[in-house]
């Protein structure tokens, strides 16, 4: 009994890999996939699950990929390429995905999405994409509106809320090394805000926000992997979040009050 | 029995709240604390378990709090204060913490920390302190050098490999929100490098670099809150991650690399 009481005490988040996943084509339903592979694993989605969806899954069955055979560089494109010796096409590809150009290194390419999102190479993924290295992979067109509908088939067939996150692993300034974001949310606030809530000693927080969803994506990345791995879709249980239909875009800063740009 | 090995195919992280645990003071071990946590919810670690524990508690145990009442602020710290719109003193905290302030806005002081951390606030925190507002909390000294030796209490008391991520909640550049991140590691590589592994489709990547000790610190701010909920140790349980002793500040970019200095 004694160990029951214990167990029912500790808080826990678990983070799920629905796998075995197949491989992705143009035209799959996500949604549909996820099912099938949460039916094979005898599990069920519950009330508050957030399902983080790899946002390369999402590209490749809405078919935004690009054939780089297919692309010619611009006069623009061949600068960059020079500048930071990426292949022209791929340049060219990256500036067709930007509002703007915002950094240009050595190596990388800082970009601002059409979405909104600065990340390098305007989020486009050139690995993993259909076994051939002249497919790259933009992000997905409107990836709120792809969580949105993969969200509508689970929540439809489990009968319960539930939210969803297409992520993407992303650089940042400063810090070496990528993590887990997220590009597309349906029935999660990007954001949960501590402002009056009291502090351990009872004084109210002046503001604090935490970037609640980006969390939960880089908890699932945890378990996603990058390599042959393969796990696009992971369930995070048991996270506390608060319900919101606020796009992903939410999370960008506006210029002005943005230090870094 | 199917259900069984259904559940065995399963990839799980867990992550555990180290709870209750009491408030800390000045001199408290912060390694003694948790395995007395531990040992009253019944819980061992385990070969691998990451174990996150909030920069504030070891600088409460260190000591390493100031008492604005007793700080002085200097000229430097008075332009801050009115371009900035915060306490003069706490100003002048900052500049103290501080190798450089990087950027000023109306409202955020983003500065170069002595470990070579970038952040708002050189890392000071305002709240959940001492139940006092005039007492802040930097960063510790050396939070490598307190996750070692909460590190070596641990193992030598579950006889097993551990690590030990001493972890902050900060903001970042382009996108609102904090999340956690690390700044003191013991018993991990903060990166996880996936140069010259095989993709799904077996082409050989490029070169991957993931943030994994910033992942586990992000995944365990979930479960952490920031306010009156006080879990201040999270064990991630089932993340991969390869064993380094290389200090937090490997993540930090040169500042040649950093397109945003």
């Amino acid at each position: 009994m004694q160990s029951n009481a214990v167990f029912c005490d500790i808080m826990r988040v678990e983070l799920i890999a629905v796998t075995p996943f197949p491989l992705v084509k143009q035209g799959d339903d996500i949604g549909s996939l996820i099912l099938e592979s949460l039916g094979s694993m005898g599990i069920s989605l519950e009330e508050g699950d957030a399902v983080v969806v790899a946002s390369t899954i999402v590209s490749k069955a809405e078919g935004t990929l690009i054939d780089l055979t297919t692309v010619t560089p611009s006069e623009r494109a061949l600068i960059l390429s020079s500048t930071t010796g990426k292949d022209p096409r791929l340049c060219e590809a990256i500036l067709r995905a930007s509002k703007q150009i915002l950094k240009v290194g050595p190596g990388p390419i800082i970009a601002e999405t059409h979405h909104g999102f600065i990340c390098a190479s305007a989020g486009i993924d050139t690995s993993n994409v259909a076994g051939n290295n002249d497919i790259v992979c933009t992000l997905p067109n409107d990836p709120d509106m792809s969580a949105r509908t993969i969200r509508a088939k689970l929540e439809e067939t489990f009968d319960t809320r539930v939210a969803v996150i297409v992520s993407d692993t992303q650089g940042r300034p400063f810090r070496i090394g990528a993590l887990g974001v997220s590009v597309g949310l349906s029935g999660i606030d990007p954001v949960w805000r501590y402002k009056g809530e009291k502090d351990l000693y009872g004084y109210t927080l002046n503001a604090s926000v935490i970037a609640r969803a980006d969390e939960i994506a880089a908890a699932a990345d945890l378990v996603m992997g990058q390599s042959n791995e393969g796990i696009p879709v992971v369930i995070v249980r048991g996270a506390r979040y608060r319900r919101s239909e606020d796009p992903a875009t939410t999370y960008i800063r506006d210029v002005q009050n943005d230090l870094f740009r």
